[in-house]
């Protein structure tokens, strides 16, 4: 077993006053203490999310907001290495890679908790919510409910495996599309998407890439889309998505989008007994159009296409750890942009103006 | 085989002038004659489906309208008897018992009619719509797509069941609840929610019922509600469904009735992994409130409690016979209130003014 | 929370010479000590279970001996009160009642305890196997994998739940059978079995029991059995079972009893598609019969019926929380014989006689 | 529409002494008369299907004798053109592509036909046993249960699928095996196994072959297999499945050969929960080895690793048209060796004595 010399700190991404005006910047904070049945990790890599944002602005109304728990450090999908071990671990050895999840631990005794639905646990905690997260070099995770990175997949694909990619694989588990079933990506080319459209394939799905611009189109055309309908180009979005898939529309559109109108389109999308997924994190009010079309949730068109509408969070346990396995065989391989520690405000900020095709990761160690 | 003397003409609940001023009245009209593949019935009991309404009213947006067809009778839940054959009719026998449903026939040649979704079949056409319905005494009826009556259910009881008992067993069905589980439903007293309670029951869920006034608590109790909460009593309903059902809510809500309030309500009633199942036909807008609290139809509202919303319609074939033999082992019994043919107008009055618990149904017979 | 003196001795059922000509007695032994993440539980009742007989005599060839690993005491259904809690135990209290399960422990870090069958993971050890069991007054549970009792359920109703009861009702979740479904128990008057007709009918399936005797008919009937074929009486068992569930057969067998013939009679029991759960342990070897007949097993059986063979074992904690939760709500009441300690050696000798309707029940303090 | 010049008579393999010592041989036989709901075919090609071999046999104990029916060309799985309509005919043209299946037709009004298990259905009747096969060139075929050949796939590979290729999909359905999951085709090359292996990769699995010899390894590895155990080469079968498989052993096993050898040793080389899929018709009978060891029907077996044994028949007509949607789209090309009808006794013998990798289609016009 390898062994590690412990700083006393180490270098973070750090949030103050939290809110509309945030400021992010680079500190020097102090390492962590493991408790004793905890790891302490050494990160190589984190992914930037956009629910980062999110936490920083603390403009989500059902979540906490971190600054309540005195936490400044965000960031949730990360990979490194075991660097020290809580007293009572013992499945864990020095030297072995880890992944950070956005969940942070969960009560493993409650029904959710038993039925592989641990992520909604009443008890559940989140990683840089309640809890310092993945912007910061090194991070305390509870052994139970950390995640092995496999043979074959670096940390810089890991990291956004840990959240972008087991969120969306966890969405197509939970929609029941089967191979050979139409799956349609709204806003395929980003950093949630961009994998959807990889995971979907090697499930043997047809897939259909929807966002904007040539990049877009280009990543989304490498990855294994059939077709790809360029929201710049076309207005009638759904008609050609319709068109595309046998005139009958998908069976299922995972909008990954946090547009209104992503979410509005998306039940236009698909077939009878269809499923619109969601997975961005947006607003969504549906209304009546003044002409008295009806948009997507009214009950009428729900009965009349047998429309299921579901929402699915980031990936359990299990759906974490088998997004890694498609990425240990070459299935998934996330496209990402590397940002060093120091330009993580930038980076932050980049993916706020929405002009990222893949997925941005820090480099803790450039 | 009895034989039977088919007469030239039938009494029959015709409209006139369909639209929002329609005019039902008792008319007499010839009967029809079956093709080589068709049924003649003349039915004993018809119930009355809010449905027939919409049909009269011509208020459906994506549905067609019954006078674009010529169809003069709506209804599409009936019982009668088989007095003729078409010459290709092979597995039918004059006397037979028989049953209508809403839907007329499908194609049997799609994958939706091969995967028990045949009810969405783009080819199917309607009764009462497309076809003349069972305000009509003597109909005509596909041998193939007609539903046997089993033993121990009477015409007035089999009536409802073809439209109203199959429409929330397919949705009870399509719920993926299981045995244990909570079910709500909205409009529990209702001819619709009245026989959700029944069934709900007898698949083993636990069962609340939401509704107004006391003879539908009265009903709903009596039919197996462990709980019932009445709407014009508090104004906390969801809160109240939550309390009841272990503090964390039901894991299905089923909105039978029509109401605005009833849908808006319905996911601040289900627990994490929950189930909205859209029955009733009622335009649905979600929107903020004021104060910002988001409604249901929020993607972050779905993400953060793995929400499912699902519209489902009327009972397929299989559903229809399923729950006929519910009723014919006497777990499912449709509380009706009878009428005369003549009495039809002012039966259909009284449903569209809300005040029916249970169902009506027409005695041709009387 | 109140307070326990813990006695450094207890009483206890004892093996010697464990394997085909064991000795149980009972003797006085060391009440055992928590370590940091377990209970110390004091138990009221114990159940006896045929398996029990199989550890004491190791004869099943695929699972290890207790005295291998230096266990004295069988017993894996028990029900007590917490008396003292490992250092580390933070959601457990002093005073809380508490259940043992046959399985001792799992790793809760593999797909399979991530997936809802914990009771197969590879890391798993056994309660009565390689750690003490429930016939020993005081025992050791690890608190994450300890069961809560619910209100309403006393410790000697709790008792046969924990191993048979969620047995049975893990058997009836996987076969995938539904209300309205006919299930038949083989052994239906038995520990097992009678347990499985409880929980199948409050699942909302159809009942038909098959067992020898007045005793166990009379039990059958009065838990709820629709249909009693007794195989004392009929040489046919199949054949009445293929009569009794509308002429096609049931839609699955639970073989509860471990007799050879049970298990190939059950095959000619179910309808196409229809599944036998093998609950029972018994050897069973499938054979043509001399007249070419060929028995269950046989693939063009199979693929002919579309038949379904499936083996399942013990409950999961949540199995295990449900099938409680049955009880709590008086749907499930294991009918069971009360015996004192002493009375142990007898009560094992009286269930390996076979002369056992319910379930034997030690009072650990009459 | 085009118009078809019908000749009264064609040539046909047709069987004479059919039994252990049938003939089969080529003859002049007149062109059957559609009835007024069915279609007339013209073949261009058929496959053989090593049930053929068994109908002429007649060594299926649970099957009906074709000679007992008059049929004397036996034959399911055939590609054509529509030449001529049934009077009552509307959804099919005279020069539509036409497959024809094993099942010929079906009731449509019981709860197998309606749930998509129709190829059970009690009222079911067979191709090339109650009714004339495609070893004649013209065939008639009810039109509501005729399959469309899509464009882009050949005659020559639609007939293979038609059996073969739907039969071997069906299972993969029914296995409830899902992406990412291990499939193991016991004999892999052959003609029902190689289709397989190209449709569980479409799927998304991870596919290993086991069959017998250079020829079937080129083809699997060249179809996809990630790797293939030789059973001419190694005793440890089981074992080296196992060892491949994450030492844990494969989510499912297909034994589409029909060895008694194949048959015994599957069960052993699934994991936990794995399931044994019944393809190939053959006898299998499950013993106690010599030296104690379980084969696999044990319960304890079964019980000790949840083990599923299923077995099922040929495709369904949603089945059908699904497994040819993967050939239209490139995903699965049977492999096949062509014969002219005169050499049909030949290429049936072939197949008689294994010697066949891929499938052995005739071609009516060479």
């Amino acid at each position: 077993m390898p062994s590690y010399e412990i700083p006393t700190t180490c270098p973070a991404g750090v949030v103050t006053n939290a809110g509309p005006n945030f400021t992010l910047s680079i500190a020097t904070v102090p390492v962590p203490t493991p408790g004793p049945t905890d790891l302490l990790i050494r990160l190589n890599a984190t992914g930037i999310c956009y629910s980062d944002i999110h936490y920083m602005l603390e403009d989500l109304p059902m979540m906490p907001s971190m600054s309540r728990f005195g936490v400044r450090s965000p960031g949730h999908e990360g990979a490194g290495v075991v660097v020290a071990l809580g007293s009572a671990v013992t499945n864990w050895s020095l030297g072995d890679r880890a992944g950070i999840k956005p969940g942070y631990d969960v009560c493993f005794a409650c029904e959710l908790c038993w039925g592989g639905l641990e992520t909604y646990c009443a008890e559940g905690t989140q990683t840089g919510l309640q809890h310092a997260g993945t912007y910061q070099q090194y991070i305390v995770s509870p052994a139970r409910y950390t995640t092995r990175i496999p043979e074959g997949v670096s940390d810089f694909e890991a990291a956004p495996v840990m959240c972008a990619g087991a969120t969306i694989y966890n969405s197509l588990k939970q929609s029941g599309l089967g191979p050979g079933d139409w799956a349609v990506f709204v806003g395929a080319g980003g950093g949630v998407g961009h994998m959807g459209v990889q995971l979907a394939k090697a499930m043997g799905m047809r897939v259909v890439g929807v966002d904007g611009g040539r990049d877009k189109r280009e990543l989304c055309v490498k990855l294994g889309c059939e077709a790809f309908v360029d929201f710049l180009e076309t207005k009638e979005v759904a008609k050609e998505v319709v068109r595309i898939t046998d005139g009958k529309g998908a069976h299922g559109v995972f909008v990954t989008a946090t547009s209104k109108q992503a979410y509005e389109t998306a039940p236009f999308m698909v077939r009878v007994a269809g499923r619109v997924m969601c997975v961005g994190l947006r607003k969504w009010t549906l209304e009546m159009t003044p002409g008295g079309v009806v948009a997507g949730a009214d009950p009428l068109w729900f009965v009349a296409k047998n429309l299921h509408i579901m929402g699915t969070a980031v990936g359990s346990m299990l759906d974490t750890q088998e997004a890694l396995s498609y990425a240990a065989r070459g299935l998934l391989k996330p496209s990402y942009e590397k940002f060093s520690l120091a330009q993580l405000p930038e980076a932050v900020d980049k993916l706020r103006k929405g002009q990222v095709a893949g997925r941005l990761v820090v480099d803790f160690n450039s």
